[in-house]
């Protein structure tokens, strides 16, 4: 218990149907505590032919990209400093705030920034987690930086987090928090 | 689309199944990108009697705490100082990791750890986000810290987050990140 | 077969899910010509809390009042040559075609253009058929018109059908047709 | 609301589905006055081996003619006077009645009645309205006629309606209103 | 798997819900072998006025007294000789077929030719199994036979099994095997 | 009434599914005395990808040979003496209990006992009953027995009746009793 089934508009792959059927599971897991044991899933397929809504037929929307692969695909470019890659992924009005408070509408001011900061820096990322709600997704990845000060030298293993805001595809906000001053402050 | 409908035994209250109607409407929005006007939850209740699993009549679990509840007491226990109360929520091998990597596995620990950082802190919540998985549930909260420097002075709006991960209604892991050390390191 | 099953919000009376049931049963055989012994329905009533679309719950609507009690109420008014209640039932742009093609827009509009035609006329009832579309229903009456023509003489059994649109429980639109003329042309 | 689901035996083709569907959707608006965009209509196809009532599989009917599509050709036969089409299209105990009241069983006794009434006539159709019921459906045919008087002299655009009882892909009854008289009084 | 749902009409006691529902599982488990943790029996009650079945509300029937309980109360009849009793168990056209194949059809005579070969006989049941089918259920009831022999001696543990059709809540059939023979062979 | 819907998985075959249904309305006409030509019977297949319980997919079982064609193979296998194929019917634990109490648990035995009692012997089968319940099916066979007897005389239509309990497609237990006793006392 409970028994969760789903109608659903043929025309999704087996991947995009699997990845629903755990979402409702941990929904159920989540929600009333439901031994894993004892949540079933079935999805239903129907032809877009058998399903009506308001006397209109329906067709299966493309399946969005995932917010996870969204923010995946934007930390990639911004790795690589492909800005251009990187704004194709913010919506209009998106912000992203760093340690200290600092500000930025776009990923150039943020590179411009950092450049007192590092000279460079990558991350090597522990885990992603996506939390689904009205408004759209929050992805949050964490892990460590690892990368070279202004002065040449090396550093690793610097704790960080970042909490993405995905709606319909797109970043509306970013916000970063890090160990580097942390760090920093021990150098001095 | 989709149609969403779910087996429940009769037991749990309507804030439970509303609570749960929620998560699978945005589970289905965020694997299949459903526009939400076409998301229909439908909860169909039986009496236990009329659920049979196994052979095997089956009978409503509790629903447990939710995960974002189980952190706000922690949250709460440990701002007010009852440590006892905080450890009840941890789980054992609970290991809590804070801005430059110090690892603690309980609260006292921590405490005596914080006594040269800040005389007193406590925090103003920006959202909390939770993120629900096979293992448990991830939940972040987020906003800035207030209270004293050792010195006496006073500080506020400092960023900080939180990941706790979530299991049995346990707190299994603990990781801090905040701008503490970037706004102490501004004030020398 | 076919086996119907209707998921409703609990709140309609027995009589409103009867007659619900009853169109249903008649649409699968104006649809597919099943047997009628075959075609089951099957109301699973659920609370309105135990019903989400666009995660929000909904409210059963009362259920209007059907088409046909709409135009009979309307008759009833008209013959009782209460033009006020009569009113209160036609929408916006509402017309009625009389035969000859003589159309009204306004019942005071009839009773002026009938004054030489008869000095009283009251409908008998064979049938009452009700067809429903995407824009609205169409309600039909037949049977015979009984009264008195100008010069004082009865008549009796003269043949008769009303056309009327409704939609959103008023008339649009009212077509009459008659053998008055039938009759009165074998009068001369 | 309401969401419809009809489990049907695999077979009838589109647009007898996308019809059933719309019949479907068209009763709940009529019944319990439901929003269209609310109402939400899966048909659910199994193959007939799946399908057993009474422990006896069953297979798929042909779906039958519409009753408008009777209607129609009946119409046309009796339009290009071939009597025998459309005698074919009328059950055992048929009757007709035409403005006056007179009643006919075939086809011939009406060609013969109209002889002095008019030279010929042919329709032109506004609509077509089905009311489905229990003991099977009412369409109704409405619009204008054409043709030429006995002396040869031309009408047109003079109202008419007719209303076909149909059951089991058959006319049993047919009743039939118009102007003619109406204007032919105003000829004399 | 399988996910099995009853629709019933409200009216059936708990304990013949249980019983459906059990008997369902069995099912699923005989036809597939299904393992018994992944069998889900759900029974979905509506109010008889939601349901309907050819244009037509049906009401519960009084759940029929279970076969076994039939066969039990008939042998129970026939125990304490209560000849009439165990008549009204029994069909039209009853027959009850003995060792040898001596066939009778009423208990009077089945008492008659009993008389010299045992002076008094009971049952010890061992079990009792349905097998349900199209025409009605089948009931085997299996044990020990002790009493007297016809001078007197006493006998006990003689091994018997009873085959008994039941269609309706009658017997329509019962025929019977046992040691009786093998054992009295012996004494000889 | 009732409407039994199941969720399968894709891959029994025809008859497997076939059998299945009969067993459901079976089960119904049994547990609530509902009218035969009432019970309807749903199966839904779902590809295995569509069917997830405790978030893991699941795959159709082979359906086990069904426990009357256990016992028809492992008669068959007796009749014609191939013990070793009969043995391959029987599971750990096994017994045969014959006219008098006689016990065996291997076939040898049981053909070593019957030397003395008949040169010979086979059967004819007037039916199979098969009872299924919680920990597995019991099968009944009844007929006729036909051989010679030790001194090569023949015999034929001395009934029995055999009862088998039959878990995970072995046979666990068989109990037989016949009239042969009863004849061939009455040779003597």
């Amino acid at each position: 218990m409970p028994v969760i089934t789903v109608t659903l508009i043929e025309g999704y792959d087996a991947a995009t149907r699997r990845n629903f059927a755990e979402r409702l599971t941990d929904a159920a897991r989540a929600a009333i505590g439901a031994s894993l044991d004892g949540i079933t899933v079935v999805i239903n397929e129907v032809p877009a032919e058998n399903y009506m809504r308001g006397r209109t037929g329906r067709m299966p929307g493309a399946p969005p990209p995932s917010p996870v692969s969204v923010v995946r695909d934007y930390l990639a470019a911004m790795e690589r400093r492909d800005l251009e890659a990187a704004a194709a992924f913010l919506a209009d009005g998106f912000t992203m705030t760093f340690p200290g408070g600092a500000v930025f509408s776009r990923p150039e001011e943020l590179v411009a920034w950092a450049r007192d900061r590092y000279r460079s820096v990558a991350k090597t990322y522990d885990g992603f987690d996506e939390a689904d709600g009205a408004a759209g997704s929050v992805v949050y990845c964490f892990g460590s930086l690892h990368g070279e000060w202004p002065d040449g030298a090396a550093f690793e293993g610097i704790r960080f987090v970042d909490r993405f805001t995905v709606a319909d595809g797109k970043i509306t906000d970013q916000r970063v928090w890090n160990d580097l001053a942390e760090v920093r402050g021990g150098r001095r």
